[in-house]
């Protein structure tokens, strides 16, 4: 019987190695493959015949695994030469796939790596060569095209919306609170910053102002916004996501400072703190924090969405069938059915139409000042994150499972 | 009957609550006191009347309350005058309380609050004032004398192990990954940083190398064990106290960058950014990542530990008991009674012993090469962080009672 293999590409998530388990448990399930192979960080390490067998694994440390946040598997950042320049590479690693009797190639990844199974579904039809490859998504981001969202998004939309209900709460203990800005990643694209919008309390959001980079950001509007607020309510709570840009459609976390450094010097970190130093310049307060949220908001597995989970592991499982019915360059994407009860299916969309593609935060669903999202969000944002994970715990800590 | 009050102190955490729910719950259980108010902000807001009466919240309320991170009664930083200086605001504070008959005054805080704990104590007694005034410890830094540790720092270290356990796994996955430094708080003492030593992977711990304030920093022999890791293992994991010092005593983040700064200004951002600085210009990797925990250690309510809450919550019990034996100018301290079964007991030591002093962690938990933590250390840590709070959901979010 032939063989499969997965790899994981990108940046971490929470909920990337799930899908690694989906594949084994559909697998399993199915009678498709004899083993399932794993390569260890993707296409780059598969090339350096980086490549382990996962039925070594007990029950008990796949289970570990479905739980474990980080790729499990190693990642890379690695771009296929287009064919038409150089096709070394394809034929370097369709050899170690056919020396491996592999018949199903799974790739884990965003926009990048479905580029990747473009690109070789697009060559094994060529040459004829039978191998199937399959893209399973996965971006904190939530950026790619047709798919309603990207398993990895919801958990980090959650620890987000959690974080944003936590600092709100410790950034207004004092009679004279100052003003707050929680930047989250997003470069392109604002789902991530939006998702704050779900912190709430007293059925009110618990941001004052959310920017995204979807709505370009006016320097003046928004000081004259954060002003009026301060002299309100003498506290600002702000979400703002890394990537916002001027009507120039730059970033503005990449022009220098002005005011504080006269010597033109750009600005350490990141939009956090640009924020910052304008809002103090401007004179509104000196009381200003900005915290970065970083790479906590996508390992952050001790606030996963079991939504995000269970889905992460479908979208695997579900390649395994599909694999099966000899489908080859396309991604497995989410069809959401209805919102209550939330359910989902599942189908197939051609890898290239994703590749190199952005899907953008829907403008409908920003407020008419370009500093809020309106409440019709909650709807979208709200099923995606229902549910814990059932970490096992060592030590009273989460016990995660390392098997590179 | 006579009534008591309670107010909070300083910066939040996690816990504060709780022990406010603590004094509320025994005085119901030994019928002390008619009404528990609340002043809000410290000793801010009562000096400016800012009383409620806590009997209005209904049982749900208040366990939601329970479970609510931040200082939900509002903090203030406020010192007061020696009594040799002024009497002023202490017969102002002594009035307002007269006047709505309270005869206990519990205070939850740190250092400072303890030291007006002990001045309030000291006047009361001078002046034959029939109000009793107790401390009862709040502080995620863990430096208040006597006490085995504060309730506060179980909740801040196991999000820092927890957190240093993920960040660890997502600075992992590349076949070339980079340096990555994770920045805590205590800016004194280093009991936080070294928390992240219980944060293991296959027995051993995951970060490298931790830094506290209690060891001098010496740059060149950082940037030796640095390089020398980072060839070994082409990854390095760093974990440091805001606080560390060299030689002279002197904060490192406030020493102005050399390298790539020629004009002297003084670097934006904390110690991590510091340590990133001085890496890259020492030519070791330009790959290099900091992240500033911030006040997320202090509010993750989401991943606080249950023996925590419980023991912040005993502790305001326990307030109430030393109240009823006429106790003034002390502080609720903890004893470790034994690890296994862990079992605390509670004793009074005078506030003005606590104040202004500060608990440093062991050096002799500190490894020979003063960048480390030794493993029995883990002896004092683990029974700390057992256990996750009852919090109630919202829409899949932590649902946080705001009572101001």
């Amino acid at each position: 019987m032939a063989n499969c293999i997965v790899a994981q590409s990108g940046g971490p998530t929470s909920v990337i190695n799930s899908s690694v388990v989906g594949i084994l448990k559909g697998n399993k399930d199915l009678g498709a493959y004899d083993k399932v192979y794993a390569g260890l960080n993707g296409i780059e390490g598969i090339l350096n015949g980086n490549i382990i067998d996962l039925s070594n694994f007990s029950d008990d440390e796949i289970e570990e695994f479905r739980y474990t946040p980080s790729s499990g598997l190693g990642s890379c950042r690695y771009k296929m030469k287009n064919i038409e320049e150089s096709t070394e590479e394809y034929d370097k690693l369709i050899d170690i796939l056919k020396a491996n009797n592999i018949k199903a190639f799974f790739y884990v990844g965003g926009n990048d790596s479905m580029d990747t199974i473009a690109k070789l579904g697009k060559y094994a039809k060529l040459k004829n060569i039978d191998i199937n490859f399959i893209g399973i998504p996965k971006t904190i981001d939530n950026d790619l095209m047709y798919t309603d969202h990207t398993p990895g998004f919801a958990s980090a939309a959650k620890f987000i919306a959690t974080t944003t209900l936590e600092t709100y709460l410790d950034a207004s203990v004092y009679i004279n609170n100052g003003i707050f800005i929680l930047e989250t990643m997003g470069r392109d694209t604002g789902w991530l910053a939006a998702a704050a919008c779900m912190a709430r309390i007293n059925n009110k959001p618990a941001a004052d102002f959310i920017y995204l980079p979807e709505v370009v950001f006016d320097v003046e509007t928004f000081l004259i916004d954060v002003r009026k607020k301060f002299q309100e309510q003498n506290k600002v709570f702000i979400v703002v996501s890394e990537g916002i840009k001027n009507k120039e459609g730059k970033f503005l976390s990449e022009i220098p400072q002005f005011g504080d450094d006269k010597f033109g010097h750009a600005q350490l970190g990141g939009i956090g703190n640009y924020l910052k130093n304008l809002i103090v310049n401007s004179g509104i307060t000196t009381r200003v924090k900005a915290l970065e949220l970083g790479i906590l908001q996508r390992c952050a597995m001790h606030c996963a969405s079991k939504t995000d989970l269970d889905e992460a592991f479908n979208a695997g499982y579900s390649g395994i069938k599909y694999s099966l019915e000899n489908k080859s360059g396309y991604m497995v994407a989410i069809k959401r059915e209805s919102n209550s009860p939330y359910k989902t299916s599942h189908f197939l969309i051609e890898a290239d139409k994703v590749a190199n593609k952005v899907k953008y935060f829907p403008v409908e669903l920003v407020n008419e000042k370009g500093n809020h999202i309106k409440e019709e969000a909650l709807e979208y944002f709200l099923p995606l994150i229902e549910g814990s994970p059932s970490i096992k715990f060592k030590d009273n800590l989460p016990k995660y499972k390392v098997i590179r």
